[in-house]
C-alpha cells in the first residue's frame, strides 16, 4: 500500500528504485534437545553447504564490483566452512548432547571467539575472531529460514533503506547499482548524509520507521530535495518523480556549466566557493565542480582509517597529495578534531558523560603534545608544495591558541634549523565553533591570519542541542537570530581586524543561509563539493546592493528562526521573478 | 608520613581529625570445594554471629545519633541475619556442594535477590532485596577478614574521605562528628560539594587521590578555603591549621552581625543577597543567614526525593511552607530541570549521548504537558500565600518562552474561572543559561518580568565545556571575557527594558566574581545561605563609584580569565587597606 514518509533531506536528487534492506534479521533461537540425531546432523549439514554456496557466490560477485581485495574476506569465511575443527566440533556437539544445531553452532562459535579473542596482541587472530562471527551468523540464518543482507551481492539498482548506514557498510556497497539512501534516524551532518552527499546520491534520513514500513523489493522513491520518501509509489507518483528526477538533473546540467566560471554576485562582486574533505580521495569531486580552494580538509579521517597513528611520513604524503592537486589554489588543513563523537581503536581515552563538552579537538592535541607536534611537522613540510592555511579547531580561549601557535613555531624553528623546505606565506588560522570564540573574535582576529566559523558545533553549543539527538533537533536552528549574531560578529571582528572570514560547516552550502551570509559580506564559503555549483549559480542571481540590509534585519529585527527563514524565502521570490 | 594534595575548594573552613574511609573494600572471592565441611560449616557460623554482634552494635548507635527511623534498617538486616530460611540454605549449600562460605553465601543470596526484585510491583520486596544486598556484603567482608565502613557507627570527631559522596552516604552520617570532607573527585557544583556547604562543613574535593593517601585514623588537616589537605600533618603545621581555623571562626563571628542588617555598598547602595534552596528543610539556613529573598529553589529534588511524581497538592504544601517561611519577601521558584545529570526512578527517558546538550527542564516539561501542567497549578495555588516568581530554566528560544508562557496562563485562567485564590503579583521570569538566550536577552526582556543567570549551565555551553568533567576544569572560567560579555549583555538589556536581573550560579557567591558584578549593576545575587554574610561583608567594603570602570575592563580589555582574576585581586588589596 502506497504511504508517504518525511525525512530530512540530506543529499540532492530523486530515485525511484527497489528496496535493498540492509538489516539484520533476528537471530536468536531457543535451545532444544534432539532425539533423532541423524536427521538434526543432515538439517546442520544442509545449512553448512548452502552457506558454502551463498559465500562462494558473494565472493565472485564482489570480486567484479567491488575488486580482489575487498573479497578477500569472502575467502577467509569459505576456509572457515570447509575447516573440520570448526564445523567437526559442531557436529560432535549435536551427536554428544544431543542438541539442536543452533545450539551447538552458538556454542561452538563463542568458543572459538573467546579463544582468538584472547590473544588480544595478535591482529590476525583478532580478524579470525570477526570471520567466525560473520560465518556462524550465516550458517544461523540458514537455520532459521531467515536471509542476511548481502550488499556485496547486490546487482541491480536498489535504493538502500538501514536504521543507519556506517562507514563499513558503505564499504561492501556496489555504488554502481546503488541510487539513493533512506534511513531511520541521523540528520544533515550524521554519517550517511556526508557520504550520501559524496557519493552524489539522493538520500533521505530520519525517516524514523522506513525499516518497518517498506519490505526488500518493494518499490521506494525518494526525494533528497525536500525529504519524502513513498513506498509503493503509484503509477502517477512514479510519473511525478521521473519528471522531477528529469527537472533536477537539467537543472544539474545547468549548473554543470558554471563549472569554470568564478563565483560572483550579479553586481559582480567577487567571493570564495571552495570544497570540504576528508581523504585526498574527495580530490576528484573538488575538480570535478569547480571548487576556487579547500576550505577545510578534514585530518581526523586520516587517523580514523589507520590501525595505528599515521606516521609523520604518511601524513606528510597526504597533506602534499591533497595540495599538489590543488594547483596553487589554497588547502586549509585542520589539525586533527578527534573526541567528542570521533574515536580511534588505538588510543583508548577515557569515557565521558558529554563528549561534545570534553577533550576533543585542540584540547586532545594540547594535552598530548607529541601527537600534535608530528602532525605540525607533515603540515609544515607539505606547505613547501603550494599554498596551505593551518587551522585549529575549537580554540575557546585566547591561551590556547597561544599555546597552539607557540608550539607550531617552535617546529617550524626546528625544521628551519635542519634546511627542510617548507612554504613562506603559510596562514595560520581558527575555527569559531565554541560560542566563547564567537563572542571573543574581535581579541582572536589579532593572533591569526583567518577565521572559519564551523557552524555545526557553533550551533549545538550555542542552542545547547546536541546535534545528533533527534529529540532536540527543533532547537538545533542555523537561522536563529542568536546564531546570526555570532557569526555576524565574528565576520565584522575579522574584517575590523583586516583578515578573512570563511565558514566550513554545513550552513555554508544552505540555500536558506547563504543569502543571509552574502548579506554579511563572509568571504570564504566552504562546502560539500556537491554543493558548488548550486550556491554559484545561487550566487549569480543575488545583488548584493539589494540584501544590504538583510544581515541587520535577521539578527535584530527577526526573533525566530522562521521568520528569516520567510526573509530569505520572500527574498528569493523576488529574485526569480 | 607527611603529605599535602592539593584540591579544589569546596566549602569554607578548616578541620583537623583523623581520617574515617567510606570505600568500600574489595569483596571479591574464589569458589573452591572444602573437603572438611565441619569446619567450614563453623567459618561460615562465626561470620554470621560477629556480623548479627556488629549490626547490634550500629543500630544502637545509629538509633542514638541518627534517631529511631534512620536505624529501622539495621532490625531488617537482623531479622535476616536471623531467618533460618536464608542461613540455613547457605548450611545446605555448604553441606551438599561441598563449597567454601563465600561461594555459598553469594549464590544463596543472589537467588534471594532475584526472587525479590522479580517482584517489581512490590515495593517491600525490593526493599528487602537491597537488606540481601547490604547482609551478604557484611558476611563476606567478615569471611574474607576485610572491614566494612560503617558511617551510621561514628563515635568520635573524623574528617569523611571518599572518593565521592552520594545523597544515600550522607544521610548515614552523624553530622555531630563529622568535621569536614575529603573526595578523589567533583568539582565546586558537585553533590558533595553542595552538601558541604549546606552543613557549613569544610570541604575540599578533587584531589584525584586522598582514598589511596590515607589510611583509615591517620590525622587529616583540610583547609576548605583553599584547597590544601595534608595527611599526617607535623605538631607546627597542625597548630598553624588550628590558628586559621580559629582566624576563620572570629571572621565568622563578625559575619555573624551583619545577619540583620541589609546588603549595602559602602557608599549605601542597596541590593538583594538571596539563597538558593533544594527543599522546605533549608529554610532553617536561609532564616539563620539573613538571606533577603530565596532567588532560587530547585524543584527537582522534590521529584528526585519521591518514588512517583510528587501530586499537584504534595507540591502545594511544599511551596506553599517555602512561601510562607518568607514573610513577604519573595521566593523564586523554578519549575522542574530534571535529565541532564539529573534523573528519576520512575521516569523512564531515553539514554543519551550527551544529556548536557539534550532533553532537560523546559525542553523536558514542554514535550510533557501534564506533568508540568500540575506543577504550574501547584505553583499558582501557592502564590496566594506571599510573594511568588516563576521561573522558567534552559530557555533557548523565544518560542519556547511563549509555549512556557501560554500554558501558565490558560491554567492561570482555569484556576480562576474556579475561584482559587492566587497572588495577584505573580511575576514571571526566566533563566539565562543557554548562550542562545544570554545573546537574544534584549529580545527576551520584553516579555518577563526578570532574569536570572544561571552561570553553572552558562559557563559550561559557552566555553563548551561539561562542568563535572575533571579533564575540562581548565575551560570552566567564570571570569573569561567571554562569559562577562554574555553576562553584561543580559545585565543591560534587563534594565534597558526595565525588568530585573539576578544570579543564581555558583559565580554570585564567589567572591573574585563579585565585584564585577557589582560593576555590572546585578540586582540581586542569590548562593548558598552560607555564602551569604561573607558577601554581604564584602559588598559593604566596595564603593560602587571606585568599581565602576571594572565591568568594561573585565570584558573588553582582559583577555583571559587570569587577567581579570588579577585585576579583582588588585582591587581587593586596595580595599582592604
Amino acid at each position: 500500500m502506497t504511504k508517504t514518509l518525511k525525512g530530512i533531506a540530506a543529499s540532492d536528487g530523486i530515485a525511484v528504485a527497489p528496496a535493498y534492506l540492509l538489516v539484520e534479521p533476528d537471530l536468536s533461537f531457543t535451545k532444544a534437545t534432539v532425539s533423532d540425531v541423524d536427521s538434526e546432523l543432515a538439517r546442520y549439514k544442509e545449512a553448512i553447504s548452502v552457506s558454502t554456496a551463498e559465500v562462494e557466490k558473494i565472493r565472485d560477485s564482489a570480486k567484479k564490483s567491488l575488486g580482489e581485495d575487498e573479497a578477500q574476506v569472502f575467502e577467509a569465511h569459505l576456509m572457515i566452512l570447509n575447516d573440520p575443527e570448526f564445523t567437526g566440533a559442531i557436529e560432535n556437539e549435536i551427536k554428544e548432547q544431543k542438541v539442536n544445531s543452533e545450539a551447538a553452532l552458538d556454542e561452538t562459535a563463542q568458543k572459538f571467539i573467546t579463544i582468538f579473542e584472547g590473544m588480544t596482541d595478535n591482529e590476525y587472530m583478532q580478524q579470525r575472531a570477526a570471520d567466525v562471527r560473520d560465518v556462524s551468523k550465516r550458517i544461523m540464518a540458514h537455520l532459521l529460514g531467515k536471509e542476511l543482507p548481502n550488499p556485496a551481492s547486490i546487482d541491480h539498482e536498489v535504493v538502500v533503506v538501514a536504521h543507519d548506514l556506517t562507514p563499513s557498510d558503505t564499504a561492501q556497497l556496489n555504488k554502481k547499482y546503488v541510487k539513493g539512501f533512506v534511513t531511520d534516524i541521523g540528520g544533515r551532518t550524521a554519517h550517511s548524509a556526508i557520504m550520501a552527499r559524496s557519493l552524489e546520491l539522493p538520500a533521505v534520513v530520519g525517516t524514523d520507521s522506513i525499516t518497518k514500513d517498506v519490505q526488500n523489493g518493494e518499490t521506494v522513491a525518494v526525494n533528497g530535495l525536500n525529504g519524502d520518501v513513498i513506498v509503493d509509489p503509484t503509477d502517477s507518483q512514479i510519473a511525478d518523480y521521473k519528471q522531477k528526477s528529469a527537472d533536477f538533473l537539467k537543472q544539474k546540467a545547468e549548473w554543470e556549466k558554471l563549472k569554470n566560471e568564478p563565483s560572483v554576485t550579479a553586481d559582480g562582486k567577487k567571493f570564495t566557493i571552495a570544497a570540504n574533505i576528508g581523504t585526498p580521495n574527495d580530490m576528484q569531486g573538488v575538480n570535478d565542480n569547480g571548487a576556487e580552494a579547500v576550505g577545510l580538509y578534514r585530518t581526523e579521517f586520516l587517523y580514523m582509517d589507520s590501525k595505528d597513528f599515521p606516521t609523520e611520513d604518511e601524513q606528510f604524503e597526504a597533506y602534499k597529495e591533497v595540495i599538489e592537486g590543488m594547483h596553487g589554489k589554497q588547502v586549509i588543513i585542520r589539525t586533527m578534531d578527534i573526541g567528542g563523537d570521533k574515536h580511534l581503536d588505538y588510543w583508548d581515552l577515557p569515557d565521558e558523560m558529554n563528549p561534545f563538552l570534553g577533550v576533543r579537538a585542540i584540547r586532545l592535541s594540547l594535552q598530548n603534545e607529541e601527537i600534535f607536534r608530528t602532525q605540525l611537522r607533515a603540515l609544515l613540510r607539505a606547505s613547501a608544495y603550494g599554498k596551505l592555511g593551518i587551522m585549529f579547531p575549537m580554540i575557546g580561549t585566547l591561551g590556547e591558541l597561544r599555546k597552539a601557535k607557540a608550539i607550531l613555531a617552535e617546529e617550524q624553528e626546528k625544521l628551519a634549523a635542519k634546511g627542510v623546505k617548507m612554504s613562506s606565506d603559510l596562514e595560520v588560522g581558527m575555527m569559531i565553533e565554541v560560542p566563547a570564540a564567537a563572542v571573543l573574535a574581535d581579541q582572536l582576529a589579532k593572533e591569526v591570519d583567518f577565521f572559519s566559523i564551523g557552524t555545526n558545533d557553533l550551533i549545538q553549543y550555542t542552542m545547547a542541542a546536541d546535534r545528533g539527538n533527534d529529540n532536540v533537533s527543533y532547537l538545533y536552528q542555523p537561522a536563529n537570530p542568536s546564531v546570526l549574531r555570532l557569526i555576524k560578529h565574528t565576520i565584522d571582528a575579522a574584517h575590523e581586524n583586516g583578515i578573512w572570514c570563511g565558514m566550513c560547516g554545513e550552513a555554508a552550502g544552505d540555500s536558506t543561509m547563504f543569502p543571509i551570509l552574502l548579506s554579511m559580506g563572509l568571504d570564504e564559503y566552504s562546502m560539500s563539493a556537491t554543493s558548488i555549483l548550486r550556491i554559484r549559480s545561487l550566487m549569480k542571481k543575488l545583488n548584493t546592493n539589494d540584501i544590504k540590509e538583510l544581515a541587520n534585519k535577521a539578527c535584530y529585527v527577526s526573533e525566530t528562526a522562521e521568520e528569516n527563514e520567510q526573509l530569505v524565502s520572500d527574498l528569493m521570490k523576488k529574485v526569480d521573478r
